[in-house]
């Protein structure tokens, strides 16, 4: 019986973003990750994301002893009895879809689950967290959230600002996503998101992926496990413990130039330094105890230590994106 | 000593998007004008205007006899020296930028001379009048009107949101138009524009051109000229004379599937009618004065009918939109 109960506990990360590579899949094998949703486009426009899918299609390839390509709930089930990660597509901005509605059903069929209707900065469809004044989801969003919710693309939220992700939760006749954030009332930074806007995720069945970025962590690099914890207990408390699961936002032997692209894309000749500074213009360095995914083995325990029941904590360690996903995409 | 004078006299319309043909362009040699600025984009893309323009570049050979590639002020000189019209290109959206800053200069290049930062959606630069909240110009917005500034082209607001407006008058170093919209106090239609926004315009030593789109007029196609002219003569009231100029908005021989295109690009599955409606969705017929350019004349006597002066009338009728192109292109 026990082997039988285990399968049924899964472990995901609703968000990585590396400079991929056999090491780096290792390490989230090693992490015993059954899926994981990672990036493929922050800029990148509909060819651009089919160059990005075509090295994923490499990746497939030559490392099918730790990878597949996650498509349905039921390839989580394949890679846990495999022992391998399923690998979801998602983008962290609407740039794939262009200015074209018929793009979403094309993204879609090229394997993307997850969509954020904005990056930092005002969308097509929304307002990003960056900008001074949100005027929420727009013409051209209402009609999209309505593509995507008929082909089974997800909303994701993390990247933008208050009013709009309300809009989305609101027009959106399935739950959205918040695959990689925090909460303000630990950590007051412009991506994080208020109690109100949890509480309405948590009441609409939307899941917030909990990050391990350091520029949303309280104390930054030197955030403590207890402190994520204790707080991912009170995140519960507001929104429902099954509404909660990780998003790492783990981005893993990135350099510097990536993150200057992700902040800069093509929007600016200035140089925007987004959640860094003038004087700390790098990936920030993980905390000791989240490195990597490996960490989740830390998560579990501190978990547990703050007052989780296994349950609970299988759930947010894996489970309750499992369910999402289930719902979702079948 | 007359030919002089009148030689001083231009004739422009400062927004025409016609189903271009040499008869077309005979009809605004008949109306004497000198120059015509050219809508060459709604949706496109950058490859797509440069589709655009190698076509107006088979018509720049085809017609020489009557049309000019205008690309200075001194090109409208040189049009009306040689009795023809000089062309000038222009975007009624951002869509050829894409999302990349550096496009402004290609597109001035190019021979962009006027770029609105929205039509009636919200872009990724700042919001269009048909949105219900209008957040304003975004933070790419504030480059790339930077950026418009130092290489050249001319921002224009026809089709956005109010506090957009505003913001862009306040942002750009440069004077900005409005090319083609009329007073909301005279027709409220959601493309006119407020008295206050209108004061901020002539202040700033901006532009309005008048349309003659019979959705922006007081009783649609049945508008007459003398209510046309005495609306000008209140226009010039709050803004100045010498900050009004003509902008007809003519589409002539256009199919309806164009207005259709214009109105809904790709951004949307359902279908628009923007400031038609469902009852009557086509382009709307012009007023008997007003059939094509060379209702110039009726706007001649017409504007002196209401107490503008021959010269202030001459203004309106091109000098004004000349004296502009003199301090931004030359």
């Amino acid at each position: 019986m026990h082997e039988v109960v285990e399968l049924k506990n899964y472990r995901i990360d609703n968000l990585q973003y590396c400079n991929w590579s056999k090491d780096i899949f290792k390490l989230n094998h090693e992490a015993a990750l059954d899926a994981i949703h990672v990036t493929i486009a922050y800029h990148e426009d509909f060819d651009e994301v089919q160059k990005n899918i075509k090295e994923w299609e490499g990746y497939f390839n030559d490392f099918s002893e730790l990878i597949i390509h996650g498509k349905s709930y039921l390839d989580i089930e394949k890679a846990k009895l495999e022992n391998k990660t399923a690998v979801f597509f998602g983008f962290q901005n609407c740039s794939p879809i262009e200015d074209d509605i018929n793009l979403v059903e094309a993204v879609h069929q090229m394997g993307a689950v997850f969509m954020q209707l904005t990056y930092n900065n005002q969308s097509l469809l929304a307002t990003g967290c960056y900008e001074e004044v949100d005027s929420g989801v727009t013409r051209m969003g209402r009609e999209v959230i309505r593509e995507m919710n008929r082909v089974g693309v997800i909303v994701d939220m993390s990247h933008s600002a208050e009013k709009s992700t309300f809009d989305a939760i609101n027009f959106s006749e399935k739950p959205i996503a918040i695959t990689h954030a925090n909460p303000t009332f630990w950590h007051a930074a412009k991506r994080n998101k208020s109690n109100d806007l949890l509480k309405a995720l948590g009441d609409s069945g939307g899941m917030l992926g909990l990050s391990l970025y350091p520029h949303h962590l309280l104390d930054g690099t030197n955030c403590t496990l207890d402190s994520f914890c204790l707080m991912a207990a009170k995140t519960a408390e507001i929104m429902g413990t099954e509404n909660i699961g990780i998003g790492s936002d783990l981005c893993l032997e990135q350099p510097d130039a990536v993150v200057d692209w992700m902040r800069n894309g093509t929007w600016t000749r200035a140089k925007d330094f987004g959640e860094g500074s003038a004087s700390n213009p790098s990936f920030p360095k993980q905390p000791s105890w989240f490195q990597d995914a490996r960490g989740f083995s830390n998560l579990a325990k501190g978990l547990k230590e703050v007052g989780f029941s296994d349950n609970e904590a299988q759930g947010i360690l894996g489970n309750n994106w499992f369910n999402f996903y289930k719902d979702y995409i079948n």
